[in-house]
């Protein structure tokens, strides 16, 4: 499949890419083995910070803790499929890259590679763990990001569980309604 | 504004509303005192369990701290400018119910109503708050819920920051593409 360009996207606008919940894969890597899941279960923590639910019988979660790092890749809906097929096998016995015909990107600050037929990526270091001892969730701290340059805002997935998604709409503002404090918020 | 109907809803299925990651309002009282606040930044963290950030600033997070309970409530898109209004005011200045002609539903397990022009109404107790001490991330149960039994996915919005959301828009199956074994995870 055909990467995707990017170019640098600031770290403290990710929300507009995770904020409305779309389905994300994120990879990890620790020394030579690396592993890439769909994620659903994901929330910003602060701008520039994402919790991430990853069951610990999944294998990210041994790779997740050991190297503390990882991407997170927004797919678009014309990658639907192998985003529903990566959710369906597990790294243990694939290399998903492969089995899926996707292009590992090098990253720049994180070890694990990115998804570059996703519209953004996300280098990840891992930010706490105090988290981790009550939930699977571990709390990410966005180090550099990179996106498309378009479309601006990108048709994404939403799971419903059951097999069933929801693809974004359209676009709405209402800025000339907020009080110019509450934009930043 | 007119009130939905709702009928109960079955509690370890409130994921279909929430996963895809739409805002919410977030009712909580104590005592003779009540808020209400647009909440975007929440996640699942378990079938009935949800997690949901609210700043310590926010006059929920007081009230929530000592009520222990909430109500989640669904907007749909025609509540857009509600749902802003809602964001733009604090519950310390005004009856937000009031202001905004919405109706008080009695919830059956918490103090907290819901707000009866919204498409589902969860009633929430607070699971724990270990987490609180790090995060102003409440973790919820969700002890009962209602939905309107049409249209069976209401049209939610999605924010992305800086005024602007996303409506969300069509709906696609892939059951076909799941193992068995997947799709009630």
């Amino acid at each position: 499949m055909k990467p995707v360009r990017k170019r640098a996207f600031p770290v403290d606008r990710v929300r507009r890419f995770l904020e409305p919940g779309p389905v994300l894969l994120l990879c990890t890597q620790w020394k030579d083995e690396r592993a890439l899941m769909t994620l659903g279960w994901h929330m910003m923590l602060g701008y520039d910070l994402v919790g991430t639910y990853i069951w610990d019988a999944n294998r990210s979660h041994a790779l997740a803790r050991r190297s503390r790092e990882c991407t997170l890749n927004l797919p678009t809906a014309g990658l639907l499929d192998t985003v529903v097929g990566i959710g369906n096998c597990s790294s243990r016995e694939v290399d998903k890259f492969e089995r899926f015909g996707l292009d590992a990107a090098p990253s720049r600050q994180v070890a694990a590679p990115g998804v570059a037929q996703c519209h953004a990526i996300l280098e990840c270091t891992l930010h706490e763990t105090r988290i981790t001892r009550d939930y699977p969730l571990f709390v990410w701290r966005v180090a550099q990001a990179r996106a498309a340059a378009a479309p601006k805002l990108p048709r994404t997935v939403h799971y419903r569980g059951e097999g069933r998604f929801m693809v974004s709409g359209d676009e709405v503002s209402r800025r000339r309604l907020f009080r110019p404090d509450m934009l930043e918020q």
